[in-house]
């Protein structure tokens, strides 16, 4: 069974000039691609996006980072510091509906390409910028990576063990999750212009959008008046027990079952304990109520962890499951990799490359009539160069040489 | 200082009938709120979303996790168990832009909205829905809740440290991260529909959506071929040092500053060591290259932590800002809160409400024209039954206490 993959036009026609890099910026514009936007990354001819090698100044011997946020959309190269490089991109702006930039703070005014330059070229465009620490803020100035801003924006806060230190979330959410919320914000900005004609000027900061994230501890924190604490894989501030990840054969570093009993449902306990065979248990008034089995939350644990041990986790997942346990598996990503029905689905897919190997990687999770759009391969440094100045911008053939030969390109 | 709030108005006019609960349709449903849609919240008047209190069957004595996921929305009240409370919902998708829900597997069928009666109603509408597991997937049946999914997503498999067990990420990826990629692709729908006049259906499941911020532990698996492991605080995949969290002065559980310095940059060593006096090891044969620093990681990370250990979190993230090394101080909710030049940004607002206590929480990050939107209250349950149902529907007072008579509302 192989997926029926459609090409999303939700976008088309939608113009957007990219000078983003690494993955707070791309993560954004690929989600527009994906939406059937026209993305043209811009890239200095001599190198492109530092996301396309994981060591700069060596070839690209990790293109796998680059390929997962660059997926559908176009680039061309343009040196923005010679004269006719800057005017090339300026005509290109005259022409799109979306600027994006994600520069080190100050970068893109000493480029010549800030707001107000930008809004009298096109009136009319978005201009979204997406920076570490917001306009105002003490840190305005500083640079920032995913790290960073999650340290600030509280989410190694609420992640770990309860007496441990702080820890990162293994997630790049200080980059994928800022590019998405500018995402939303760009499209409701595009979606009001096609009534109003007007343009706009977006800001989001890494740091910020973090927040919007932590909004589940920041409930926390209004309920208790204290700050948010880790809880290793139990959720703090609801107590329930049994809840959390349980041990299963053959004991590999991820060979763990999460299970989690609700509160509002007391059938739960009792399906639990009959599908583990400890039927006994059943009405016993030591683990009655969910307070009770709070405060033996050990026991309990050990009484579960009995039967899990036996038990792989896909099969503890579907026996749990098939009980109405909620239940999950920990998956990493060599089997989430190997796992067939996820490529049925369409929700991995495979990159085909015209250099790299192929490259198997998770393309926009959300079906539009039944289908997930198609995952085109990133683009090679410089690869539309030509087709984009042609199309945009009447260029031929000869005028694009011209410029390459100035060392515009 | 106090910010300049705005009221966006980019979904201004679109109508949204919102049948979600908890978190991965409200907080997507949220976005659209600030986006300026109309989103009413369909609620069963007996006790409304589950997600306005902790223990199920109490008062509201929790109400901050509801506020946190619903501002600036509409609530009505309709029994949809009622046949005048179900048709009287239909003949509000007849008027409306979107319908989201994210129900428990075939219970939306069960209620008598599926996709094929509400097209039939509304050729036109976004019919959107949010599920725990996609549709073709073999988990299709089960139910999820933000664990369940983030375990078979595989954060889990990444976070924590690295010879410690799966942990869970702290914050609510797989709700609020699965909403955000909705309410994209949601707006981008509406955006070609003002073109095409088009209704479609979008479906997501929080275990894909996971998918999508792991990216870059597929990219690392990519490359090394194996499944992406846990770092603790470091970034498995990218080999450098220094890298990670170092203690700070008094000491406490999230007393930590985050110290990153760019392999594309060896100047932030030497910068570093001359900021914590130890000029004496600029050049030093032992730490001159990030390899020769990995090898020696341990040494490295206490030379830096005699100083940092001396400072505490937010001075060093600022002497290490001021001289150029990326850095940021872990801060906690507490810490986030408290500090005022969020709110003075607008990132921090308080919602002020009816009843319960003020709550300050984060409103949406990006800026339109260097203002934020502005938080309005969560609505209280059936808060705009009457108001709705005139402006939508144009019922009378009269008609909806009928209505309310005959327990449809």
């Amino acid at each position: 069974m192989s997926p029926n993959l459609a090409d999303f036009t939700f976008l088309q026609g939608v113009k957007i000039v990219d000078l983003t890099q690494f993955e707070a910026g791309p993560s954004c514009t690929e989600a527009l691609a994906w939406m059937g936007a026209e993305v043209v990354k811009i890239e200095n001819p001599k190198m492109g996006d530092p996301g396309r090698r994981l060591r700069p100044g060596q070839p690209d011997t990790d293109p796998y980072y680059f390929h997962a946020f660059n997926a559908n959309k176009k680039s061309i190269t343009v040196n923005l510091k010679s004269p006719a490089g800057l005017a090339l991109v300026k005509d290109m702006i005259r022409h799109a509906d979306v600027m994006i930039e994600n520069f080190a703070p100050g970068a893109i005014e000493r480029l010549g390409l800030s707001y107000d330059v930008v809004k009298v070229i096109n009136p009319g465009i978005i201009y979204a910028q997406v920076k570490g620490f917001g306009e105002g803020s003490p840190f305005e100035q500083n640079l920032a990576f995913d790290m960073i801003a999650q340290a600030c924006g509280g989410t190694f806060s609420v992640t770990g063990d309860k007496n441990g230190p702080p820890t990162r979330p293994g997630i790049s959410l200080g980059d994928t999750g800022t590019g998405m919320l500018m995402a939303i914000t760009i499209v409701s900005a595009l979606y009001k212009r096609r009534e109003t004609g007007k343009g706009h000027r977006l800001q989001v900061a890494m740091q910020d959008a973090i927040l919007h994230y932590m909004r589940i501890n920041f409930a926390t924190q209004g309920l208790t008046g204290r700050a948010a604490e880790r809880g290793e894989s139990k959720v703090p501030g609801v107590s329930n027990a049994p809840m959390g990840l349980y041990p299963c054969a053959p004991g590999g570093p991820n060979d763990y079952v999460y299970i989690m009993t609700s509160r509002a449902n007391p059938e739960h306990w009792d399906r639990l304990l009959k599908l583990i065979e400890r039927e006994d248990l059943i009405g016993d008034p030591r683990y009655l109520t969910p307070t009770d089995r709070v405060a033996r939350e050990d026991e309990v644990d050990e009484i579960i962890s009995v039967w899990t041990r036996k038990n792989n986790k896909l099969d503890a997942m579907k026996l749990l499951g098939e009980a109405g346990i909620p239940a999950g598996a920990v998956l990493d990503t060599d089997e989430l990799n190997k796992d067939v029905t996820f490529e049925q689905r369409g929700i991995m897919q495979t990159m085909v490359h015209p250099v790299h190997r192929p490259f198997k990687m998770p393309g926009w999770p959300v079906r539009v009539d039944g289908r997930p759009t198609r995952v085109m391969s990133s683009p090679m440094l410089g690869e539309h160069t030509e087709q984009v100045l042609s199309d945009w911008l009447g260029l031929s053939a000869q005028a694009v040489a011209a410029l390459k030969a100035e060392g515009a390109l």
